[in-house]
């Protein structure tokens, strides 16, 4: 056994090595070491390898004739200069950085096909990245994995107005693809703060949520079909474009939030509901959790149909996105605010409906003050106030990140547990999430990262999301961070059945390795 | 090689066998050959086996001492007398019928692990049947394989009115779930007209898909768990109650929609919509197609979010049901019937939205008859005419069914194409369906089965479906009729992949044999 290294963030980075090759595919180097020169030097603490439990495996390392032969298969599109290289090496939070030397950008599927055939001949390890907006560690390499990125396949295929079906490439900017279909009357039935980078190929391979999950059901049920390329370079085709398809078993469900570890998703058949006429937000404050729920249950029954989304975020939110991103607050202070949306296609039926709720609301005491907006421009302001919490806390210092579902009645309690739990210890303990769809996030700033911290974290958040049986990743996957914690919310018979599908796709574990499953085939903690 | 056999309908049956074992283990008879006793005679033609190309696998044959081990594990709960086990061994539609010689009916997961663990060991093939209402031969044994029926696990595990998870077993009758949750507010997510018998673990083993999928979506998007029995008996838990779980492969999803052959689904969790508190249909006439087509358009704009089912029907299916049913038209008569159903949570503003779309429809042209209904008895005779068109069906002669997904603008072709294809070799040409879903059903019917008129209509439907890139099943699965057809939907690649998950999760096969994959892994058509 090798020992594990530590892995820092910061750092002195790889000299330059534009148009040159580093490391060399005949070193006589021990496999399984990264090379201190590779990730080495510390500008700040982060949590380390050995902490994940993770060490290089036999991995072919690149060598220069694989630089040339994919600098002939991409002209211009194969990065190995070191600035090139390295924003791909970090992640979104900038709490993860790998040691990559090559990241490459094919712009057709025959390419991916390419490279991956080469990649799994030559044993070089592959991490497909979208727009590495992940929050677990799953987009970026973890030692030297050649990046593929999926930046240059951004075009759109197809789109049905009949249908509302929408086929395209993998790599199409969320955002983008929204712009693009409002023009057609139409909306993507996904939406997340990230839409700005993040790729619509990335969304499916991380299996999304986000914010209209409530209202048009989860990307297992809206996309229609895949085109994915296996490890070894052969591509399977289930770019279907049909609403109902019971041929066989559904192949691209295994895709699905696997995180780019059984194969790399390049294209995307996808439904996408009619823009609907007629949205209201409303956000309103609460004055305890237990209204933030009865609120919930209330406008459920009232809003109906209407009702397509339900978010909700603690006071501590708000103090950050005012304090760090001098956003203000529409409503007077309150422990809980809550963000409801309606979407409809008849904004006089809509209004009614709204407005019964409210007033019900506020005579009931259920909320004690609120503001409704009916215009895109207000309505974004609104938004905004829930969307960039994440932004916020990263402004507050290191932050530890946990994304969990739990039955609603439950979901705050764990808030509450863990300030209690972590005193002074931490900066901010903060909630907030999808109320609607039983989906909590739960930061912890502090102002560096410490390893005593996070200790008193983990796992404890494990341990109690599991008690209440719930999923200790709701939305984010587990990527990295959080794959060797797998067995809090999966039985180990679920474990060893995701290693067999791995083994079988992909017998080199060429694919995003070091992702979603554990390290070993059978852990100690079973 | 054996010669495939003729595998005939109707027939003297197996001679009473209660308490003991006609086929005994020990036999020299070759293996692949069923005998001729056990499905031998004849009352009128239908397929063969040699139509369908099938022969036994060289699975073991049942012996005395198996009999005695199951009535052990199950006692009473054991068919082997031939009145008994008869039922079980003919599909609905009366088109097949296998040989088997055992029903298990158990109560409970731990005795379905127990059974198929003893059955994966004497390599005895095992059939798993629900309520048997399936169309494609999914449901029954081919030749001998034992019958795992899930009748008697029938129990509501949990039910919980904030989130509207209903967890149960398998053999949950679907219309007995309905009523419960009616009573509790709520109502399933899928709704089809064999709901009277069908059983929600067979409902989610061939994904079905029927009446409210435009609304609610399909299966794959609202059940949240599953509980699996494997083929060598072991169990696999997935049966969270969550809405959000991105902790690795979605497994769950291999099993939905997989007929029976990847293990026995013995547990659902499954999430249920809140009960609609307004519920109107409107059954209109419409004089062509493009009417069809065009009414679809407009009312899914102006009804938008209340729009729950948009389905069709031709002037034969309406003959037939007055024919064969004695029902009546509401309306006068119509090339084509357009049935809408709304569900909303104001009925005032549900009405006014239906309304507005009527008054158009009317005064455009688009429909030239129509009645509408808001109380629960007219709105069951309404939905009545289009639920009973299989019924009827089977009232009018030898029934050929497809099921296919078009674009909803080529979805009628297909009946017309097919109508002047067939001639007077044929009795009836009808299509009907669930248009808002893209998904028609063609039903050819005869006096009685001719290997001419199929060999007129196959391949050439799926060839048809095929060249406009249709699924040739859309919710009815492939079970044993359909699956030497999956070519025409699926690519080669994708059935190779499904061979070999169903290689590494059945290694035996012993599970729903003949059915779902193509006989050979191999098949000169591709």
């Amino acid at each position: 056994m090798l020992s594990p290294v530590v892995w820092r963030r910061g750092a002195a980075w790889l000299r330059s090595c534009r148009g040159k090759v580093l490391r060399r595919g005949g070193s006589r180097e021990p496999p399984g070491v990264p090379r201190a020169r590779g990730c080495g030097g510390s500008r700040e603490a982060v949590p380390t390898r050995e902490r994940y439990g993770v060490r290089r495996l036999p991995f072919a390392r690149l060598a220069e004739r694989d630089v040339a032969f994919f600098e002939r298969l991409v002209p211009g599109r194969a990065l190995s200069g070191e600035e090139e290289v390295k924003p791909f090496n970090v992640d979104w939070l900038k709490s993860l950085r790998g040691c990559s030397q090559l990241v490459l950008k094919p712009q057709t599927t025959a390419e991916v096909s390419q490279i991956l055939r080469y990649c799994h001949e030559r044993n070089l390890a592959v991490n497909p990245q979208g727009g590495n907006t992940g929050l677990v560690g799953g987009s970026v390499p973890v030692f030297d994995e050649i990046i593929l990125s999926t930046a240059l396949m951004n075009q759109i295929i197809s789109f049905d107005k009949v249908s509302g079906i929408l086929v395209c490439q993998a790599g199409c900017v969320l955002e983008r693809l929204s712009e693009y279909l409002d023009e057609q009357g139409f909306i993507m039935p996904l939406d997340l703060g990230a839409k700005g980078s993040c790729h619509i190929g990335g969304n499916v391979a991380t299996n999304a949520g986000g914010l209209r999950l409530l209202r048009y059901g989860s990307l297992r049920g809206t996309v229609l079909g895949l085109e994915v390329v296996l490890a070894d370079g052969s591509a399977l085709d289930c770019l279907t474009s049909l609403r109902k398809d019971n041929t066989g078993y559904d192949l691209k469900q295994l895709f699905i939030g696997s995180e780019g570890t059984l194969g790399v998703i390049t294209a995307v058949s996808i439904l996408c509901p009619q823009k609907p006429k007629a949205v209201n937000v409303a956000f309103l404050g609460c004055q305890s959790f237990a209204k933030v729920l009865e609120t919930f249950t209330t406008c459920r029954a009232m809003l109906g149909e209407i009702l397509s989304a339900y978010e909700f975020m603690d006071e501590k939110c708000m103090e950050l996105v005012v304090r760090h991103l001098k956003l203000s607050s529409p409503v007077a202070d309150s422990p809980f605010y809550v963000l409801i949306e309606t979407s409809g296609s008849n904004s006089t039926h809509d209004e009614e409906k709204l407005n019964n709720f409210l007033e019900w609301a506020m005579v009931s005491g259920l909320v004690t003050d609120g503001t409704v907006a009916t215009d895109d421009k207000k309505i974004k302001v609104l938004w905004s106030l829930r969307e960039r919490i994440t932004e916020a806390l990263t402004h507050d210092g290191y932050v530890y990140k946990y994304d969990v579902s739990l039955p609603v009645g439950k979901l705050y309690d764990l808030v509450t547990d863990m300030r209690a739990r972590l005193g002074q210890s931490a900066k901010n303990v903060v909630g907030y999430g999808h109320l609607g769809d039983g989906n909590l996030h739960l930061n912890i700033t502090a102002e560096s990262y410490s390893h005593s911290l996070l200790d008193a974290i983990e796992p404890f958040v494990y341990e109690w999301t599991a008690r209440y049986s719930g999923s200790i990743s709701a939305e984010h996957g587990l990527g990295f961070k959080k794959r060797q914690f797998i067995q809090y919310s999966k039985p180990r018979e679920a474990v060893v059945l995701m290693q067999q599908f791995k083994a079988m796709l992909d017998p080199k574990g060429i694919l995003n390795p070091y992702k979603t499953l554990p390290s070993a085939p059978e852990r100690s903690t079973y």
